[in-house]
């Protein structure tokens, strides 16, 4: 089959679609989908808050009679099993006309898995799948962890001097980072879906841990507080890092015990390192122990994907090498 | 006085020049000198190790006859005083025939103090100072600082996993950093004049701390030991920060308690952050206590001046804020 140059352009489109959903549209994936005709994009969807529409049909609906022979770009292959919801979105596909749709990853929702492409296919339909990959699974990591790994995809924020310290000895931690820096850690928390704290964090600072961000207020994710015993209002108690149930993403806050306990369970997926300008010196370190015996095993287990400058703070964000 | 484009361009080379002699040329500062006729460089010169022969003389040695009707640019004024060890600058100059010279600084050294220009002026050569005098004053940084606030140029290395931890809690260290990070930390050996340590990591790591990067190791630097005791052979003991004797550049090298006397004590200039890709937790932290009492003290002394990757390390140099 020919593949237009411009086909993982568009699809990169689609990718950063994806990314509008990203915390919000659990159970389902964060789909974007991107309906082009005559080299012009003529539909834009990406999956709703709590999972419908979908993608497709927000763009489908976007583009009206112009969806007859276009081509869709989409993250996922689309949904091949109708819903109380709706309908699937290989149907909507069809009835719109489209000519040819490209999938960057074939969903293994056992529901589809594959049913879509074979539908799509049997109604005339170019299909194509597997471009831009990576990065489809990337910008869906919390689904596709969920799915893959059955756990939540687990971001660890840390907020430190450039010593490490989160706090003087005394505990005073207001502030080490910047307005700019902390405005970026209320943007993180809106795209996930959980945030997470200690019990002594959530006891010593009392944090209302909600998206302060304006603009996106009516966001605040759910929140757990790691803790054996009972969590005060508006919050859940998790026993453990196994213990946050369905949830598709989770933002780990600290303090330096709950850091520890994720990471000693190796639950984490990706770390963002705020880090301030300024030195503490036999202040509290970030992480509490977490049973590293062998500086050999420590190594190799992470990966630089991103760093900017947030005023005079630095953010660096790391990933975790291992598949799973 | 019209000055050409250009000037900046020759003088940032003549800067360059100035670093190769840094950490090597005290108790004379390590300037640098570009002799320039009809657009094109003739001579070249910097400082020589222990002082002389001074930039000047080795760059009119390298033009000979061509150094007449050239332009000089020098990092700091040429100097006016004639010495046991050889004729001044200014002298040489004139003898050259040199018909311009630009300098970045003026030399504070109460024996020329604008004497150096005044001869030079007198003898009907053109004379411009000011150009590039910030990157001149960083070049020679150690010996200035010596200058201006009678105390070395102190560098501070701290080399730590993303956490900030330099050990783990049993102490082992070897190795956090990587081969082409601990290689850096050589070269920079090589550019100060002596280095410190703690008692304790003298102790713990007896480490050599000589200068193994191949094709510097007849740069070793002298060798103190933060410690009221002795001690041992080919060392000198430091009683305090204060007590480093004439030595224009130093290089502490850890551990966390000399990392934190040296910050107690407001002496440090600039800080190497090497920071390796790996997570410790419950370790060992960079620096002690610093006596920091309140957190909007910490803020404001530090500015980011370059960041580069070490192979998987990541190094971040910060210069302190504040001028003396």
């Amino acid at each position: 089959m020919q593949r237009s140059p411009a086909d993982a352009d568009w699809m990169a489109a689609a990718v950063a679609l994806a990314g509008r959903g990203r915390g919000r549209t659990a159970p389902n994936p964060n789909v974007g989908c991107l309906l082009v005709r005559d080299g012009r994009i003529i539909g834009r969807g990406w999956t709703q808050p709590g999972g419908r529409p979908h993608a497709e049909a927000m763009a489908i609906a976007a583009a009206g009679e112009n969806a007859q022979g276009a081509t869709a770009y989409v993250t996922l292959e689309p949904c091949a099993h109708a819903s109380v919801r709706g309908p699937c979105c290989t149907s909507l596909l069809i009835e719109a006309g489209v000519a040819r749709v490209v999938a960057a990853l074939k969903d293994p929702d056992p529901r589809t898995d594959g049913r879509g492409i074979t539908r799509l296919r049997d109604a005339g339909i170019a299909v194509e799948a597997g471009i831009l990959a990576d990065a489809a699974r990337a910008a869906m990591a919390p689904w596709w962890t969920r799915r893959a790994a059955g756990r939540p995809f687990v971001t660890l924020k840390l907020a430190t001097s450039l010593d490490g310290q989160i706090a003087l000895a005394d505990g005073s931690s207001r502030w080490i980072t910047s307005h700019r820096a902390r405005a970026h850690v209320h943007l993180e928390r809106a795209r996930h879906e959980a945030i997470l704290v200690g019990r002594g964090t959530l006891e010593a600072d009392a944090p209302s841990l909600d998206v302060r961000l304006p603009g996106l207020e009516g966001r605040s994710p759910q929140r757990f507080v790691l803790t054996r015993g009972s969590a005060p209002e508006g919050w859940t108690a998790a026993a453990s890092p196994e213990a946050t149930g369905e949830v598709h993403s989770l933002f780990v806050e600290g303090g330096a015990g709950a850091a520890a306990a994720f990471l000693a369970a190796d639950r984490v997926d990706r770390l963002l390192l705020y880090r301030a300008p300024i030195l503490i010196g036999g202040g509290r370190a970030a992480i509490g122990d977490i049973g590293l015996g062998d500086l050999a095993d420590a190594h190799g287990r992470w990966r630089l994907s991103d760093s900017r400058l947030l005023g005079s703070d630095r953010l660096d964000v790391y990933e975790r090498t291992r598949r799973e």
